[in-house]
């Protein structure tokens, strides 16, 4: 990825990078061996493939299944084999929190303990309103251990985010979660021979100490175990890497995480997907590279309803020529990873992908499935290739070599 | 590949892994410019690839040509430009011979002497029962050199095994056979620094000489050429690679000897295919992964016999029902390498791939060929990235990163 840098270049061109999140499928047994995709009414998404490239991209790795971190990291042309997100920080980015450099994040579940056994790794996922008062008592209480502020944000049922803040710390500490009951929680331990992780530890034990007293006399939760230590990872900004004034449209918390990781402007745009278009059209004018994030064709997946999935699809498709009507010089619509109802969860299958622009070539593919992407002229490859692609199509880059 | 161990986890499935051994094979201009598999009537393997996912493997990398070897560590999920097994180990493996960790293995050629000069590097290819004697004399007078066990078997014509047995050999020698007439054997120089190998080189030139003298007065097979010192691999084995309780079914030594090396079981299965049929099923029960071994393919494809081929193709076709009765979670047919009756030898051309689970995904391919194969749904990919995709459809794979 170094003679990017050498062959990079500037100019007018507006790039659009649309993520349907989770969006390819399966044939379902139980929808005439189909997919959502072919057996959703989508015409724009249909006749787009047909005037443009289309292909199938690999998230991660042949037969690996990523969670919304990595895929989105090799959307945005990372190896997300070598970039790791943490746990901790993607809970952090989840709730909307802006993690600092210094700042070290675990995910917290609240667990109810007795006579120091874990007999229950969730506290009977007790009610977010009750979690949210006990995560205050706590943060009111506990402020600063040694020269480490500690912040403290309530998440889902028994769920919440700690942020350790301060100098020197190194994130590689185990998790005090044992991941079974009939245990007593772990001390944390530094997995790395340095001072910033033996700090780190000893800080994590001491907030654990002081907070199980605090919480002693809850009936659910009165223990707390934390897994997932991790800062942000050293990555070059993308508006950087690519020379792109670059701004994340997405409604969803977790999704203007991952794109302030990379250094993405993240305006609030709203709710809905609606909400999002909108802002896309008002913003048009003040960005060269746009990434558009539509989350529905996921949930859908996860929940394994496959005609709320098609819906969705076809939800998508009526945006398509607003969409269009901006003129982008690079139009990319994919997913980030596919979720197919068959499944109910995420999946290593690769992505169709449309690659639409006045360079991008065609081929005969002239409906947007997995099947018919899998034979198009971009092949299949992997996803951590897609913005070169992109930046050609922009006419972003020069000649490499004589 | 580090991330396997991360994300692999146990369940009950099962996966059977069908090579075709030299599978694929290329249009022949006697046969109306169609393939072997174009030519076979096979309803069975054309069905399963319309209901299955289709692609094509290639075996090393693009234009390679492999042995068995390599192509057999890809299908089993190693880089096979990493692991690097010796010719010296692949004759050891084709006769059968298991070999140790502390053992050095050498192919031998009895060649023809005239006054110290190489002037038949082969020995007028005497017959192997001639060889046989000659290589049970200098078993019964060599059996030891320094603190080294030396083991001879026979094989076929002027070809022969030997193994050095013994503390801190090192296989980085150079042979002995110069590769051509008209001038002296060589002597074994040891090509790494090592003391081992130096040791290695010292017990080699005493053994031919020794040899020399023991056969001085045979009219033929009055020399011998050694080649391929190798160890075996320093490989993981494929059972704890994947969490994988394996066993091979092949009747060939060689093939046996290839599965053994990676770890897996290799019972003794009988001669015949259908000797390997019955063994599959009588194993079903015991095992998680099945590697099933056909070998005719590659037989008529060396042959250059084009019908010979059809008609093993169409034999292999009448078992696949009752390799389906048994209902693998997951069901991979593809070749090692091509071996097409037109080159009459292995070639680099990549092999058609079924992928039958579940969670394969389907194409529009309705016929198991490579021109139909290469437009399936999996695309054209590294044979080392196989065992991911099947491991994937299987689940045992869970989510990388969150």
């Amino acid at each position: 990825m170094d003679i990017l840098k050498d062959i990079l270049r500037k100019n007018d061109t507006k790039i659009l990078l649309v993520v349907l999140d989770g969006l390819g499928g399966l044939p379902h047994p139980e929808h005439g061996m189909k997919s959502e995709l072919e057996v959703a009414h989508k015409p724009n998404l249909d006749d787009l493939a047909r005037r443009a490239a289309t292909g199938m991209t690999i998230p991660v790795d042949y037969g690996v299944t990523p969670g919304s971190g990595p895929a989105h990291l090799a959307l945005f042309g990372y190896d997300p084999l070598e970039h790791i997100i943490g746990r901790g920080v993607l809970e952090a980015l989840g709730i909307g929190f802006h993690m600092g450099k210094n700042d070290v994040a675990a995910r917290g579940n609240f667990a109810t303990l007795r006579d120091g056994v874990v007999v229950d790794r969730r506290a009977g996922r007790i009610p977010t309103t009750e979690s949210s008062k006990i995560v205050s008592k706590l943060a009111e209480k506990i402020k600063k251990i040694e020269d480490v502020e500690v912040i403290l944000r309530p998440g889902k049922e028994h769920r919440f985010v700690v942020i350790f803040r301060g100098p020197g710390l190194d994130d590689k500490v185990s998790d005090t979660d044992p991941e079974k009951v009939g245990v007593p929680p772990l001390k944390a331990h530094p997995t790395a021979e340095t001072e910033g992780a033996k700090k780190l530890a000893r800080i994590v034990n001491e907030f654990v100490r002081q907070a199980l007293e605090i919480i002693s006399d809850e009936p659910k939760a009165n223990g707390i175990l934390l897994r997932g230590f991790a800062k942000v990872p050293d990555i070059t900004p993308f508006p950087e890497k690519f020379q792109l004034k670059s701004v994340a449209i997405a409604a969803y918390p977790m999704y203007k995480g991952l794109t302030r990781l990379v250094g993405m402007d993240t305006p609030d745009v709203g709710e809905t997907f609606e909400d999002e278009i909108k802002a896309l059209e008002n913003l048009w004018n003040d960005y060269e590279f746009f990434y558009l994030h539509f989350k529905d064709t996921d949930k859908a997946g996860e929940d394994g309803d496959f005609k709320k999935k098609v819906d969705r699809i076809e939800y998508f498709d009526k945006f398509v020529p607003t969409i269009l009507s901006l003129k982008p010089d690079v139009l990319v619509i994919t997913g980030d990873h596919s979720t197919p109802s068959l499944i109910g969860g995420h999946s290593w299958h690769p992505n169709p992908t449309i690659l639409y622009s006045r360079f991008s070539g065609l081929d005969d593919v002239d409906v947007f499935t997995e099947k018919a992407c899998s034979r198009g002229y971009l092949g299949i490859f992997f996803a951590k290739h897609l913005m070169k692609l992109v930046l050609a199509n922009a006419q972003r880059f020069t000649k490499f070599g004589a």
